[in-house]
This record gives C-alpha cells, structure tokens and sequence, in this order.
C-alpha cells in the first residue's frame, strides 16, 4: 500500500509575506475553497481572525490551521496574547514555530538555550491542554543540527514530550542541499522511531537553492509524513517549496500519494494565480502554459509521431495539454469541444470552427482572453456562426468626470426594437457610473436583469511598454444568483474596454437561451 | 584541492526554444561576451553560421561550441549535410546528440539498435578526424538507462570508443528524480573508470519536476565534471537547468569550483534577462530582486539584527543586496531602516517613525501597497516629517469620453507658484489624456520633465466584492533614463486612482533633492 503524505498549503501566510502579494478577505476565502476542493488537508492563514471563522464553515476536507509563536520569553503561557489568540481561535489544529538552535535563541530571542526549551515545552503543553492538535514548526532546523546536532534534537524532544503530534523541520533559510536533507531527517526520524508513539515528522522547504522541492522529496524518502509548503511556490524570497509540483512528483514519481486529485492540478493553479493578480509563469512544472508546448521544429514533429518522446507524463493526466508552437494544429480540438458544449446540435467537425479559432488567434494577440470568459466566447462564436441576435444596440456613451469635486457621469443611450432610451447616472469613478447607466437603461426593457449583479471586475494591463496608452484587458465576473459567467473586453482605452465586457455581460444575460458553461 | 566543474551555456540553443524567447544577432553577441566575461567556459550557438565566426574573436576564454545531430540514417558522414556543417564550422568543439535508446531510434529514427550505435561511430570519428573536440549528448539517456541499461552504455561506448571526448547524460524530458540521476551516473562513471583514458562525464538536466538543478548537483556528486544549463534556466517546456544557481551552489555550499566569478551573477543575470526582453523572476535564487527581501515584521527585525538570520548566504558575494520590504506585516526598524537610506540627517529612531509606520498601515487597509512605491514612500515620509513641498497644486482636472466617436478628453488646470496653467489633450482613453495634459502643463515650468517617461502602468482592483464600484490600486514605474521609480495611487475611481500615482510620478522626479531608493 502506497503511504500517505499529508500537506499543509501556506499560501495564505507565507506566500502572503512574497513581494507584491496582498490578500483581501474575498481572495482568501476564495483561494480557501479552491485548496480544499483539490484535496490539501490543512491550510495555515496566519494569525486567526473573526474572519478566519466564515471561512472554516466553508471547506469541504480541509483543515484551517492557525499559526503563531511559542510564548515570549517574558511571559508564561496563559498570559501570552499570541498564544491565547491560538487557543482562541476556532481552529482545532495549531502551528507554532520555535527555535531550535541555542545560538539563535541566544542572538535573536535574548534567551539561554536552557530556557528556549523551557518556551518550547511550556507553549505546546498549554496549546495541549486546551484540547488543540500541535504542530510544531522547528525554525532554522538544518542549520541548527549540522552546527549542534545534540541540542537541535532537544528542541524537538521538547515539542514531542510535551505533546506535540507533529514535528516540522524547517529550512527556515533554504540554503540546505538535499543529501542533507536526507541525512538529517532520516537521522530524526530513527531518533524518534522508539517512542512508544512516534510523531509524524514534516518538511518545511524554501527555494533559496533552486532546490525546495527536491529537498522536500528528499526528506519525504526519508521517512517525513507532512509537507509544508505554498501551492504555487509563492513565498518569502525565493519562495516556498511548490506544492503542485511536489504532489504531482509524488503522484507520477514515487510510492507515496496525496488526498489531491492531480487532474484539477492545472486549472487550480491558474486560478489561484488569477486570484494573486500574477501571471502564472508559463515554464512552472506540470501546470504552466509551456510546461508542454513543443517549439523546435524535430521536437513537434517527434511529439506528433509520439508523445512520450518529449513528455515526461501525459499533460491530461494533470489537467493540462501540450502546445505546439507556430502550429496551426493546436487549439482545434479544444475549440470543437468547446463549441459541442454549448452548441450540442452542431457537428463535431463544424466548418466554421476553423474560423472561430483564428479568430481567437487573432483577438488573442491583441490582448484577449478566452479560458476564462466563457461568455464571451460563446458570444464569439454566436456572431461567427450567425445566429446572434443582439438585445440593444449602443447609440452612444458619453462619460464625464473631473476633480476636486470628484463627480462621474455617465449617460448610456441605447436603441432596443427601435425604441430609444437615454438614462444618466453618477458613479464611484466612471465605470460604475457606465455600469449604472446601461443597467437603468435595460431594465426598462427587459426586468429580468434586476436579479443580476457584477461579482468581480479585473483589470490588467496587457503591453507594459505603452504606460497609460498600452492595451487594458477588463474581465467581469457576473452572476444572476444561479450562474455565473465571465466577459472579457480589450482596448487601449480603459472605459472602452470596460464597455466592451459590460455589454458582453448583460447580452449574455438576456439571450439567455444559453446553456451556461 | 577542489575538483573543477567545466560549464556549457545553452541559451543561444536550448534557451531560444523557450516560448516567447528570440535572438537577434546582436542580441546573440551581448549574450556571449556576458557569459565570457562571467567565466563560462563552453558557449554553444547552435547550427553554426557565418555571423558566428565574428562571435569568436569576441571571447576572451569562453569557446564556442557547434550543436548538431548525428549522420543521417541513410548517408554516410562524409556527405551529410549537418555533420558537415559542424567541420567547417570555425569551433573546436563541437556538440552533437545520439540516441541512447533503442526503442527510440526505432520509433524516431526509424533505424535498428545496431544501426544506430554505427551511426554514433561513424559520426564522432568523422569529426575526431576533422580535429575538433566532440562532447556527445547522450538524449533520453536516464529514461534509456532504466529501460535497457546495456544499450544506453553501449551508446556511451559507441561514442568514446571513437573518440569522443565528453559523453553526457541527458534527461531530455526532464522526468527523473535526482536520485535516479546521481545512481545511473555514478554507475556510468563506473563503468568508464578502468579504461585507459576515462571520458569526462556531463549532465544536461531539464526543469519538468521542478528539480533541474537537483539533478545537476546530484550527477556532479556522481561524479560528472561537466555541466549544461542555461544561465537563467529559460529552455524548451519548463526550462534548462538554472547555470546561476548551479555556480553559486557549487560555490557556497560543495568541495566544487567553477570558473565564475559569483560576485557578477546578479549583474550578468539582470542584463541577461533584459537583452531576452524578460522580466528577471524577482523570487530567482541568489539573483532575483526578492532572492534576500524581506516582509514580514519578524523577519525583518531578525535580519537586521543579524543578517544570517534569515539569509544563507551574505547577499553582496553574489553582487545582489538585501530588500527590506515595507508592508502592514512589517515592523518598524524597515521604516526606521528607509527613512535612513533616504534622509541620512535625520536620527535613527526618529519621533515620527512611528507615525509614518501607522500611516503605511492604515493606507494599506484602503488597498495601498509600498513594497514596491518607492517613490511614494519618501513623499508619504517628507509630508509626515513636514518637509515636503509641493511643484504644483491642482486646480481641476475634468475628462471627457465618449462612443461611437471614441474620444477621450482631458483638461488639466495646475497651479505653480501662483501662475495657473490649463492644457487639454486628447488620449488613447482617458488616463492616457490626463497624462499628456499634466506633462504639457507641467514642461512649461519644469523644462526638466522632457527627459522623463512612464515606463509601466499597473492597475488592480483590491477589493473584488463591490465589483466596478471597487477600490482600484493604479502602479506607475516613471524613469529618467538614469533612474526609475514607482508610486501608487488608490481609489474608486480608477481616473482618480492613475491621477493620485500620475502626480506623485512628477513630483517625485521635481522635487529631485532626495536620494533615489
């Protein structure tokens, strides 16, 4: 039977500390349930909050983990704020971090390395006693126990007497090689192997070496059973070891699994991404864009005689698909299924679906994005096919705002059957004031749309080297309560492309004969 | 004495293979005199051509080195085309790649097993008798070596046995684990050990489970003594072995040396990365802008109390430098730390430091962010430190666009000592015009803005729930050819919002008595 390797994504706490990632509530508790649903048992967010407990009622599996520190050195336990904050959160499972090595306890804490151990034992003893699972994050593990291999030991005995179920070796610098990795975990694990119940040993791994998730493989083989780390490798410098890369090595490479369902690996990962508002590098393990795409001319032509000739796995099996670059071959059949999904009258091999590809092809180079407007690809393909009737027609816009008085008008006038109707509107900014605008237009027509809202609006700035005249890609997210669907508009002009989505957003609503992707 | 490691870069080959990467001439002529100059030792350039003999007399004491492929399967070498190319090819050495298993030469090349070890023959002693040096990349050999361990040596033999002088282990699909690596190379080194003259042995690893780098260290404890990569991992599908990070592990943390001289690979990495016309990854081992940043309160207070806190290696002997990143999850010594770095007058717990550090947090609730605004930063600094002054006052701004007719109108009515001053432009969209109406207002004045432009333009929605009614973050990095610089701006209004980081841009560059971050 395989052995089960348990993972703690931290995302929300480590990989929050990364240059350039911020998080609000709505992202948390987004990348929340997209964590658990593809299988992540606990999912550290850092110091608990009232928030933090909404989102504990909305995994499935996973676990919400609270992190914090052993007690302060002036302090004892049931005084100390941060502990407390752990007792009081309403997470059943803990992380704390401690020292393990004397010289940093003495440099960093201003304690003897007598009383480190005396924090560490009196902190997990109390979180115990309050009926929490502990784990305990041992800091700067590696380099403590290659300089004093006795006390780095101590410090875990410490966590593990006092009650501690798991014992996490961090790599708190990520400057270990993996043989040492190895070395040193295998070392811990037999140190530990004759307690009457042992503790789950973990990894803690950072990038600093290019090396994370081989030294967490590495410590894996040696006997550890938990692995921390960030779903995208998002983290503190170079980052933490990346756990989509790490799960999908277990799951093709070794005889170890994981809860996780590798096929949803890739689609998660870009929608985490797209939550970090950061571009999910495309040359990232398993789940990138390029991670199978083919450009030099032998290799396409040996990956279409066969594909094991420059993959390692098939892409499928992790959610993804291989490219072929400058091939007119790829995308087709992605294309055709796309269509049969909402169009399941129409032919499998449609002759238009040439042309919808090229089309995509073409509004791609411009900036669009299709994987995740869905509507607006189906709108695309409505227009191509020829079977789209359009609800309104835009006679015009007109917006106007300016400073200090700090007002936005616009004016949406919009011809339906023949029938013109102008409605203006004031706003936060522009654009809510055009969304408002063309939203009391419509509803003069068309009631229906009272029950749908806008959830989420994204902007992103496609060229960079442009600065304020570059091509803007604006991604609205809207829902009727039932569905929800994503449009997509590009221009150089932010308002325009605003638009472009907004009026995608409300014709699909209304043609409505749809059925939702 | 420490064992030498002899490095081979493949940017110009394998690293054009990576999705959006292309190489003009001079491009290609930057690239390999930093890699020279950096103490690479191989440089390989693919197919050679006319324009690469100019290359060489570029070198100092890097070689350049010709890549093909073995005969073809129904030529003899005299005649093939390719093989020829490599001998009037004006390099030394020469690189080409075999097959080393014999399923795949079936299935790729269409010939037999022993077809194919005669075609190795035949191929290096053609080019041993031509006089250059032939390094010969085994391809697929780990997935070869696993599957029929007896033909992939014997390809290694078919090519030392005529001549060749290198042999290296490719893991083509980038699928093995370091591990796997480290036994099939140290029983290859095995192998070749008793002969008379042993082969030098390489290692050419891709990234495909995150562990290139892994690998490469792994075969070198093997004992290879040759390595390929490329300088900043870029490579077909999810990169080539990262040569940066492979010569600083070597350096700081193995018995090996290179020829590099580790203080330039942050500098030779950043104008690496800017010749490919790609953003150097920030979280990049050892040369990223993150690789020694830090965020978190905790992180930075122990930094700065003791840099090895937190780094594994003093950042200066890579030429890089240490970050501290100011956030709401950082403390006050980062405050304390930048307020220094920009007003070397003031003392260092300076009164007010704690007022700006409960500002940044409080405008980082709004949805600021000043890890990277720099610029706004030190405006944010001289207000609350009560030396700022302004360059200009606005008096209005008003905008105007509207569609069909796609226009976007600015006017902006700024005030300078008194004098009132209104400009209106018109704009690719409206932020466009309200930044070519405040430049024109301003160069009135300030005559020194003309050197100055926009080089990036970010725009984020903070919080996603009020959708087109949400607080919107606006990024604007400006430069002046000599230096660059980032300020935010934040609000409902996204006009407001690029106002807010579009005026602090220009007072920023105005103002021009403060010490650049």
């Amino acid at each position: 039977m395989k052995s089960k390797i348990e993972l703690l994504d931290t995302t929300l706490r480590d990989g929050a500390q990364a240059v350039g990632i911020s998080f609000s509530d709505c992202d948390k508790s987004c990348i929340l349930s997209l964590l658990d649903s593809i299988g992540i048992n606990l999912i550290e967010s850092g110091v608990s909050n009232p928030k933090d407990r909404e989102f504990l009622s909305n995994t499935k599996n996973a676990k919400l983990v609270s992190f914090g520190a052993t007690c302060r050195k002036d302090f004892v336990p049931a005084q100390d704020e941060g502990l407390n904050s752990l007792v009081n959160a309403e997470t059943s499972t803990v992380c704390i971090f401690g020292k393990s090595c004397a010289e940093q306890a003495r440099r960093v804490l201003g304690v003897s390395a007598e009383r480190n151990l005396q924090i560490i034992r009196q902190s997990v003893e109390y979180l115990k006693s309050k009926g929490k699972r502990v784990i305990f994050d041992a800091e700067h593990f590696f380099d403590a126990y290659f300089q004093d291999r006795h006390y780095a030991l101590s410090a875990l005995r410490a966590a593990f007497e006092s009650g501690a179920d798991t014992l996490v070796l961090c790599d708190t610098n990520g400057g270990t090689l993996p043989q040492r990795v190895y070395d040193a975990t295998k070392e811990t694990v037999c140190e530990f192997a004759n307690s009457p119940h042992s503790p789950v040993i973990g990894i803690h791994a950072h990038n600093d070496c290019a090396m994370a998730v081989a030294c967490t493989l590495a410590a894996v083989d040696a006997g550890a059973r938990h692995v921390q780390g960030t779903f995208l490798g998002f983290g503190e410098r170079c980052g933490n070891a990346n756990l989509s890369s790490v799960i999908a090595n277990l799951h093709f490479k070794t005889e170890f699994e994981t809860d996780c369902d590798v096929k949803n690996l890739t689609a998660a990962a870009r929608k985490i991404a797209e939550i970090c508002n950061v571009k999910l590098p495309e040359d990232m393990p398993y789940v990138g864009a390029a991670a199978f795409a083919h450009k030099a001319g032998m290799h396409v032509d040996a990956v279409l005689k066969d594909e094991r000739s420059f993959e390692h796995i098939p892409p499928s099996q992790v959610g993804n698909e291989h490219r072929l670059i400058l091939s007119e071959v790829s995308g087709k059949s992605a294309v055709s299924e796309k269509l049969q999904s909402l169009f399941p009258h129409i032919e499998r091999q449609h002759p238009k679906t040439k042309e919808i590809l090229n089309e995509i092809k073409n509004l791609e180079k411009d900036g669009f994005q299709f994987d995740t407007a869905d509507a607006s690809f189906a709108l695309l393909a409505e227009r191509i096919l020829e079977v789209y009737q359009p609800s309104f027609k835009l006679v015009r816009y007109s917006i106007h705002a300016s400073q200090p008085d700090g007002t936005s008008t616009a004016e949406v006038c919009i011809d339906v059957d023949g029938v013109v109707t102008s409605v203006t509107e004031n706003g936060n900014g522009p654009v809510n004031a055009l969304d408002k605008a063309l939203r009391g237009a419509l509803i003069k027509h068309y009631p229906q749309i009272a029950d749908m809202c806008l959830e989420d609006y994204k902007v992103r700035v496609v060229d960079f080297a442009a600065a304020t005249g570059a091509m803007v890609r604006v991604l609205i997210t809207s829902s009727d309560g039932k569905d929800s669907w994503t449009t997509v508009g590009v221009s150089r002009d932010i308002i325009e492309a605003s638009w472009f989505a907004l009026r995608d957003s409300f014709e699909y609503k209304l043609t409505g004969r749809r059925k939702f992707l």
